[in-house]
C-alpha cells in the first residue's frame, strides 16, 4: 500500500523554519574574530543566492521552474509506503508508514538540495562546486547535479567510507566528478592530519575542511554543502510537504521519526509539520535518531562551534561534541558528525523534538527485520530511523495504542552492503565514548 | 517528465501470447525419449499452477489479488520516464521514453514473476524454492518473494558473476536465502564441470542443472525459472501493460526495444504491443538487443535444444547456440545464455521481431551517456536495451524522423559497478566468438 504523485504535485515552495522558530537564531560568528559574520566573507563560500537563503526570514520560497524539471527527472515525488508486514512481524496496533527518498535515481535525499545548490551556482557564473561526502551519498548526489547542470564537481570523502564503499567512487566518476580520499595530500589540514596518522580514517569534519580549503584558492569555485545549514535544512522541506499530501490519502501521523548526522533529512520530512506544532494546530511527536558513537543530541553541549574539524567554518551554535571530537567508524558514515543544524538544536532546546541514540549492531538488526518484511535495504544512516519507527511500533504495543508512525527512509543501502555482511557475519563493533572534547572530556 | 500510476493500476490480468503467436508453439520434448514432454514429469519441477499457465491457451489469466498486493509493495507500477536530456545530447528529433523496472525494490523485473512463482508454490504447500541465477537479479528476487510468502529460497549463482559481484549473496543472505557459487560441489553435474575446470566461472546454463538436479531429490522443493518459459514471460507483461497505459499520457510509440537473455524483460514490455500488431491493429516496430558474446538470436539456430547445458531439461524449439555453448564473462551476466524463450523465437522467425547484438564497451558507453544525461546507472544488461535505443535515436536522427522510441531499462547497475570501473578503466575486453556448438562449430 502506498501513495505516489504525479510530477505536478512537486511542492511549487520550500518551507523556511527560521520566522517560526520558537527563538531568533543566534548569528554565525566569524572563526577569526568571533563577530558575527559579514554576508561578503560568506559570498567567497557560497553562491549568492544561497547566502540571502540562509538568512532569509521568508516563510516560503519559490522553487525554480528548472530545479522542479529536474526533481522530476530524478524522481520525485518519491513514494510513500505503508509498512504492512512490518506492523504484522511486530504485532502491533501501531500503523507504520514511511517516506521512501531511496527512490530517488542516487538512492538518497541529498539530490534534493544538490540540485538546487548547483542551480544557483551555475546561474551565477560558478563553473566548479567543491564538497565533502561522509558515506558518499552527499558527493553522489552532487556529482549527478553537477552533470545535469553542466558544473565540475570535486569531493573529498572521508577515507574510511572511501574504504568501505569502494564503488561510491565509480558512481560519482561516472557522473563526470573528481574524487579524493579525505584526508588527502591536497590541502594543508589534510597533510597535517596525515602526518598525526598516515592511515587517518577522516571524518565528515575534515573533509569539510579540506573542501573549503580548496575552495578559497579557486576564483571561481564555491563550497557546498549537504546539511546542517539552513538553506540545506529548507531545500529537504519537499520532502515533508509532499508526505503531508501523500498522508491525507491515509491519516494523520502522531509521531514522525528521522536520522540525524546533521539534520537535514530529518527536518526535510520533519519541518512541515514542525510549523503546525508551533502554530498550535497540531499534536505531532518528533523523534531524531542518532548513533551513540557520535551523540550529538543525546549527550553533546549547545554552544558557539566550528562546522568542521579544522576550524575554517564559521563558528555557529548548536548541539556539538566538540569540533575535535573523533567519531569511531560507523558503517552509517552520514551520521559520523560532531554537530547539528542549529535550527534543530533550538528545536531540541524547547521540548519540540525528542533526540534518541542507538547502539550499530541494533540498528542493524532493526534494518534486517525491515528487508526481510518490507523488501528495502535501509542505508545504515537511514536504518536508525527504522530502528527508531520499530521502537515506537513496540512502545505502542505495549501501551496497546493505535497510533500512526510516519518515518523517513532516507536512503538505500545498496552501495552500503559491507556493513550488513559485517553485521551479518557478528563483526559488527559497537562504540561507547566516554570522552568529547566539548565536555571537557 | 514521467507518468506514474497509483497501486489501483496495477494490471488486474497477465497477457498471454500463446493463443495469438502466429504458428503453434512446438511441444517440448524429454530429454529422455524425445518423445512430447508429459504433464506429470513437470509437475515434478514446476509447481502445478505454473504447469498449466505454461500450455494454457488463456489470452488472459487473472493475477491473484495477494500478487498484486505485493506488485505494490515491491514498488509497481513502475515509473515511465521520458529521456529529454538524452534526446538533446544525441541532437535527434527522436523522442525517447523508458520504462523503469529497476525502481522495484530488488532493482530489476524479477521481481514481477518471482512474485507469482512463490505464491502458486506456496499455495500448493511447497517449502522451497531451488533456482539459478546469472547476474544475481533474479537469484535476489526469488529471495525476496520466499521471504514475502514464506518460503525457504536456495540459489545456485553462477561463479564469475558470484566473484564479480560479491554483495548480491549479501542481499540474498539478508532476504533469508542460501547462496553457491555455481558449478558447486552439492551436485553431480556440478562436480563435473569442477573436475575440468576447478575455477569454472560457470554460466545459466549450468547454474540451471544444478538447481534441477537439487530440485530432483528434495520432495517438497520445487524450481523456480527466471526467463524463457512461457508462464515466466506472461508473469512479466505486467510491465508493458502499464506501460501502454502510462504512454497514452504522452503519445503511440513507434519502436519498441529491449535486450534479451532468455527473453523475459522483452517480453514483459513488448508482447502486449505485439499482440495489436499481430491483430492488425498497429505497426510497432519491435528490436530485440543481444550481447555478441552470446548472440543467440543473430547466429543461432532454429532446432530443439536443452534449456540448460547439463542437458536434465525439456527439449524446446528455440534459437540457440548450443547448449554445450560458453559464454564468455562479459559483465551483462544475465544475457550470458545460449539459447531463447520459444515465443521469442517464432515472433524472430516471422520477421515480427528484429535482433541486433552489440560489444559490450559500445555497451558501457551507452550506458554511461544515459547516466550522466539522466542520472540513473543501468544493468550491464539493460545497457544492452540503452545502446539499442541510441542507435535507433541515431538512424531517426540521420533520416530526420521524429519516431518514438520506447525502451526497457530493466534494471539499475548499483550492483554491477564492478564492470563499470572496468570500462572507465579501458579493461573492458570485446569477445568476438566464432564457434558454436549449434552450428557444428
Amino acid at each position: 500500500m502506498k501513495a505516489v504523485l504525479p510530477d505536478s504535485k512537486i511542492p511549487k515552495r520550500w518551507y523556511n523554519i527560521l520566522p517560526d522558530l520558537p527563538e531568533p537564531l543566534a548569528p554565525p560568528l566569524d572563526p577569526e574574530t568571533d563577530e558575527p559574520m559579514e554576508p561578503e566573507k560568506l559570498l567567497r563560500i557560497f553562491a549568492e543566492e544561497l547566502v540571502k537563503q540562509e538568512m532569509s526570514t521568508e516563510r516560503y520560497i519559490e522553487i525554480p521552474r528548472k530545479v522542479r524539471e529536474l526533481y522530476a527527472k530524478i524522481g520525485r515525488p518519491t513514494p510513500l509506503f505503508r509498512a504492512t508486514n512490518l506492523e504484522k512481524a511486530l504485532g502491533t496496533p501501531a500503523r507504520i508508514y514511511f517516506k521512501y527518498e531511496g527512490a530517488t535515481v542516487t538512492g538518497s535525499h541529498k539530490i534534493n538540495t544538490a540540485l538546487a545548490q548547483a542551480y544557483y551556482a551555475k546561474e551565477q557564473g560558478i563553473e566548479k562546486l567543491i564538497t565533502e561526502t561522509g558515506a558518499g551519498q552527499w558527493g553522489t548526489a552532487l556529482s549527478l547535479a553537477g552533470a545535469l547542470l553542466g558544473l565540475k564537481a570535486r569531493v573529498y570523502m572521508a577515507r574510511a567510507s572511501y574504504a568501505q564503499k569502494p564503488y561510491r567512487k565509480t558512481i560519482m566518476r561516472l557522473y563526470g566528478a573528481e574524487v579524493y580520499p579525505s584526508p588527502s595530500e591536497r590541502t594543508e589540514i589534510g597533510r597535517r592530519f596525515l602526518r598525526e596518522d598516515p592511515n587517518h580514517p577522516g571524518g565528515l569534519g575534515i573533509a569539510i575542511s579540506e573542501a573549503i580549503e580548496d575552495v578559497l584558492r579557486d576564483g571561481n569555485a564555491r563550497y557546498a554543502l549537504g546539511s546542517v545549514l539552513n538553506h540545506v535544512l529548507m531545500h529537504q522541506t519537499v520532502i515533508g510537504l509532499e508526505a503531508m499530501e501523500q498522508m491525507r490519502e491515509f491519516e494523520e501521523p502522531d509521531v514522525i521519526i528521522g536520522c540525524v548526522g546533521g539534520g537535514s533529512n530529518f527536518a526535510g520530512l520533519a519541518y512541515p509539520f514542525v510549523k503546525e506544532v508551533l502554530e498550535g494546530k497540531a499534536d505531532y511527536k518528533f523523534i531524531a535518531v542518532e548513533p551513540r558513537a557520535a551523540p550529538t543530541m543525546t549527550r553533546g553541549v549547545y554552544r558557539y562551534d566550528f562546522g568542521d574539524s579544522g576550524g575554517y567554518t564559521p563558528k555557529m551554535k548548536m548541539h556539538t561534541l566538540g569540533h575535535t571530537y573523533y567519531v569511531p567508524p560507523i558503517h552509517a558514515g552520514g551520521l559520523r558528525y560532531h554537530g547539528l543544524a542549529p535550527t534543530l538544536s533550538v528545536l531540541i532546546n524547547h521540548g519540540v523534538v525528542t533526540p534518541v541514540a542507538y547502539h550499530q549492531n541494533d540498528v542493524f538488526r532493526a534494518a534486517e527485520l525491515f528487508t526481510r518484511t518490507e523488501g528495502i535495504i535501509p542505508a545504515p544512516e537511514s536504518a536508525h530511523a527504522v530502528k527508531g519507527a520499530i521502537g515506537q511500533a513496540i512502545r505502542a504495543k505495549a501501551e496497546e495504542r493505535e497510533e500512526v508512525i510516519l518515518f523517513n527512509l532516507s536512503g538505500h543501502g545498496l552501495l552500503d552492503l559491507k556493513g550488513y555482511e559485517d553485521y551479518l557475519d557478528g563483526k559488527l563493533e559497537d562504540y561507547e565514548p566516554e570522552h568529547f572534547p566539548a565536555l571537557g572530556g
